[in-house]
């Protein structure tokens, strides 16, 4: 079996080292020839991981016809770049492969999820694989024992996934609920940039708590209205993904969020993050379907309106913390 | 309306200091002569909230007998003190109370919930509400914004202690499933403790939230086979409360856990606590009616045996984070 991982970033790069670790035949795929050669010629990735010494057998390369005749491709890049790298990589290929998709988001145009984007992008498919979950890529990298998801519509493939990138640190649960699992870890990066917005604006962890419970009821509102099923936000695509995301140092969704709370003001995001923060994007997104559709979202539409109509996020916590007395549920 | 806190720890000082806040008339009392003194004389409690000037208002005293013409009784002692604390507080009384309950625990004998307990020691009582959530003392003292719940069988006491205790920093929210919000605020305590060993053990976020997520499935578990509602655990009194409790800095059980993990060893804990760690009592009880019931409870059991049989936590911890691999739910 032949894997090539698209993305040298923090989660491309540590995956490939999960494939490397299982005796995977593997190779990383960047376009950013400083990290591929970072990687190929000095085992390591600096920029994310400064310090860490990567597997020796991990390869790089900047050449996309690696895939040709890959059985599984790995997909990490942002949500904005996986439908073009979908086109690309299906002009090369001669056989079907299963793409492994880690992206967490939606479609910033046609509002899809990433593995609806993938169907309709490629035509040499087997299935789509999420590989989402609790999993900062800072801790797998040092090997730190993790818990994720293979979630996909296809069993056999999911299996596959599950035990190809298993081993006594990373362990690969299954799920089915495409759908809730998607919807999950896209939203819950949304709910992270809120809970930055309100430690940084000051609030402590009696608020992020209340802010956590709030916005995984909001999760479910909208997962279950769009066809997902209420008991996978329970799980490690739900309040698993929800929790690391909106408590650790490591979430870029949180730090910009918490950047925009210490100034009172989106405006400093805009004009200085160079990251993907894909909460962000996915705020929008969320905002615009539950606008038309009608469904009710309290904390997704003030983080909207703090980020895209210059509301003080100062004001937005207030209004969202201080609501009428009334029954919990 | 005249209030009575008993018991003048961290949690009682907090809420007494909120209603006078709210112009309530109140009194703290407690059986430790120099924090009644400290809180009265020189309005601090320099034991749990080192530099902070409490409430000009907030009055303390040692004698019991306060509580004889109050309407509202505020319990704010360990779980083993609940039952013999009612007993006393009920030879005093002349007229029916409602006594709010904010321990978070089982009868150590009984095994019986909090709300239990206190409805067969007293007489003269009109209802119990529970006044639990995600709230750690040391925020709610310096008037950080914090969200809880009262919890009551009898729908017009919850309103009266919803009106008493919310103002512009305390949102109180208003919950009927005594039987899910009581074992969802005890089964927490225990499962932080499990969520401190991790970390003391070295593991990481990607683990922690792994571990909160399995948690909140076996609170279910537990909750609904004791008759609770699952929507129950979704809210302020499960996860919120599990949140807070697993990643704060402020919490007893996940520090005493962390010890316990750093150590690789319980006797440590054992030998120096000198704290009420609610989580290691709850945990006994949990384990032994999970035994007795034949409920599936893998944390729970795997924690009492590192508690209560020598099982070094690093042993403990492989075991529990190391299972087959399978479908999540």
């Amino acid at each position: 079996m032949k894997c090539v991982v698209i993305g040298s970033g923090s989660w491309g790069t540590a995956l490939a080292q999960v494939l490397c670790d299982n005796k995977v035949h593997v190779t990383l795929w960047g376009k950013n020839k400083n990290e591929v050669e970072d990687v190929e010629l000095h085992h390591q990735n600096s920029r994310f991981f400064p310090g860490v010494v990567l597997h020796p057998n991990l390869h790089a390369t900047t050449d996309l016809t690696i895939v040709k005749d890959a059985d599984v491709i790995v997909l990490s890049v942002p949500t904005i770049a996986v439908e073009e790298m979908c086109r690309k990589i299906d002009t090369l290929l001669e056989k079907s492969v299963i793409i492994v998709n880690t992206a967490k988001g939606f479609h910033p145009e046609t509002n899809e999820r990433m593995s609806e984007v993938i169907r309709h992008a490629m035509t040499h498919l087997s299935s789509v694989v999420s590989l989402i979950g609790p999993s900062h890529a800072e801790e797998v990298v040092l090997r730190m024992l993790t818990t994720i998801c293979a979630v996909s519509q296809n069993k056999e493939d999911a299996i596959c996934i599950q035990k190809l990138f298993s081993n006594d640190y990373l362990r690969v649960y299954r799920g089915h609920d495409e759908i809730g699992s998607e919807i999950g870890v896209a939203l819950k990066n949304a709910i992270a940039v809120a809970s930055g917005v309100l430690s940084g604006v000051g609030y402590g962890d009696n608020t992020k708590a209340a802010l956590i419970t709030r916005g995984l009821t909001e999760m479910i509102r909208y997962g279950v209205a769009m066809g997902g099923k209420q008991e996978t936000f329970m799980g490690l695509t739900g309040i698993g993904d929800l929790i690391v995301t909106c408590t650790s140092k490591h979430s870029r969704n949180f730090q910009a969020g918490y950047e925009i709370g210490i100034h009172n003001s989106a405006d400093y995001f805009w004009k200085n993050n160079k990251k993907t923060v894909e909460g962000v994007r996915t705020a929008k997104v969320v905002h615009e379907v539950a606008q038309k559709r009608g469904i009710e979202m309290p904390i997704i539409n003030e983080i909207y309106k703090v980020l895209y109509e210059g509301k003080k996020p100062k004001d937005s916590a207030q209004e969202l913390m201080l609501r009428d007395l009334k029954e919990e549920m």
